[in-house]
């Protein structure tokens, strides 16, 4: 596939609130993950993460400490070897005020799979 | 400057509609410029230019090339030197017909100045 096709794919998956299905079908095995900045509501040893499974550990801890009331993605926008996703995202943190998170990422694809995941915020 | 601060500065003007003022501002002398594919709209030789005499040459073509009706941007999303603005172009190519264009622009930050720009669409 193209780039363009896996984006497409991806963001019609991600769309349909498909997020598990999205990471066993398109997550590589040595996915790096990179926030924007240092301690994002993050733990700090997640703000860069190296391979699969670091990734599914901050995806399992995101899960546990997020309530998500509704997601929305927009996009693939494609250049390259890359593609751009827009979310928004209402969300209530753990002992935390209810939030509209509107962010965006770049996911980075070889051999049809996303091998970095990068946020804009 | 930090890159948001850069950023922030840069979204302000475009969302102003200074795009001249911007590219004086903050066009560094060895600017690249990559379209996201061959052809788009663009002279072929435009897909990819470097240097800032090139892309003043692609931006004039550009203006000479497409009637304006408005344009919203929304940004920026930051990532270390890096940043994204989503641009909403109502436009009508010369001999065209007119359109939504909605891409997102990622602009690279060096020395307080943007030394690369990339479309995704």
């Amino acid at each position: 596939m193209d780039t363009r096709e896996v984006a497409q794919d991806f963001a019609a998956m991600m769309a349909a609130g498909k997020m598990e299905e999205v990471a066993q079908k398109y997550w590589a095995a040595n996915l790096n993950t990179y926030e924007a900045i240092a301690g994002g509501g993050l733990p700090e040893d997640m703000d860069e993460t190296h391979g699969i499974e670091e990734a599914v550990a901050k995806a399992t801890w995101w899960g546990e400490n997020n309530e998500v009331h509704s997601m929305a993605t927009e996009g693939p926008f494609v250049h390259g070897d890359r593609f751009l996703l827009i979310m928004v995202i209402d969300v209530t943190p753990k002992g935390g005020e209810r939030m509209q998170m509107r962010e965006i990422v770049e996911y980075k694809v070889a051999d049809d799979k996303v091998v970095e995941e990068r946020y804009f915020y």
